[in-house]
């Protein structure tokens, strides 16, 4: 066994439980508090098992969605989580979060932090069918959560319903079947008064 | 778009949230508060993405075991999560978690709910290869957060060496090589009184 590579293996370990202290604006389901990256990263990398069926992909790589899932959000130990629909935040985000991914994949052996590395690259660059699906359950679950907690953040934050359907685009691009259940949950949304118009 | 089916999905969906309600024993590694269930199952699926060279698997199905990571907890949204050393507690546990199985799972379309409990029984049974894996995983997470946390859990238990040692045997049987650096940490443990001998 090569002790240095076990020993930055488990510092990498140690230092990933941070995500659970990061807190997103969506809350959970029951609206009793917000989540956080890692329990969010986990729903998604479930939710990929039985919704590959809506990727755009004939033969989906199923694994390769979940790795990026499980990983994408690691960036936010140091970078932090941003509202999407906050502007003034948003602009040197990527600079933040290129900062972290340095930092944080480079903790482990050289071959699996170039690895983790090359998937969180594929999953910002957003170009790949895997990495569109991995995109459209990032967005499509923060939707249900909303919807479920009668749109309690829309409203905190302000937010319309133009604004979320145009958040909502990278469903239409990645799992459009998909598409016309989160516009019609939008719509049902506003005729319910939990989202402005 | 078979609209009965993905009602069924979505339902799933709602219902897997209620495992970030559900707390374990372990604390994160700052401390702060106890690990709930749904982040643990990220922490052990991203961990088989870096730690599968020890398992006694020549070829190992990374994605097979990181699958039974992800939902070999979901029975505790109604069985509730039960503290390892409490007798008492884990007597009738597997039958509450059976009728759990039983329930949560046969949420979703029928294809996918024989595929998510073969999983969830092949974990249980913890007889191949790729599930005794996944159970070292299970064991050796708790085990380096208790570390961390100057074995706070432990003493609050009154937990003994020897129970965790015997609590740990999974990791030799599923990660023979993660055994000695187990020990070791147990051994420090005790040596710095973390834990009682």
């Amino acid at each position: 066994m090569d002790s240095q590579r076990f020993q930055k293996q488990i510092e990498f370990m140690m230092e990933i439980d941070k995500l659970k202290q990061i807190f997103r604006q969506s809350l959970l389901t029951d609206g009793s508090r917000h989540e956080n990256s890692a329990e969010h990263c986990w729903h998604l990398a479930v939710m990929t098992m039985f919704l590959y069926e809506y990727s755009q992909e004939k033969e989906i790589d199923c694994f390769h969605v979940v790795k990026m899932l499980l990983i994408h959000d690691l960036v936010e130990i140091d970078a932090g989580d941003t509202y999407c629909y906050d502007k003034t935040e948003t602009k040197d985000q990527a600079e933040k979060e290129k900062k972290a991914a340095d930092r944080i994949f480079n903790l482990l052996p050289e071959d699996q932090a170039k690895e983790f590395r090359t998937l969180w690259d594929e999953f910002e660059a957003r170009i790949s069918l895997a990495s569109r699906f991995a995109h459209a359950l990032d967005r499509f679950q923060p939707l249900l959560h909303n919807y479920q907690t009668q749109g309690r953040m829309w409203q905190v934050n302000g937010v319309k319903s133009s604004q979320v359907k145009a958040r909502m685009e990278p469903i239409k691009d990645g799992a459009p079947r998909l598409w016309r259940f989160a516009l019609d949950l939008i719509d049902d949304a506003v005729r319910k008064k939990m989202l402005d118009r």
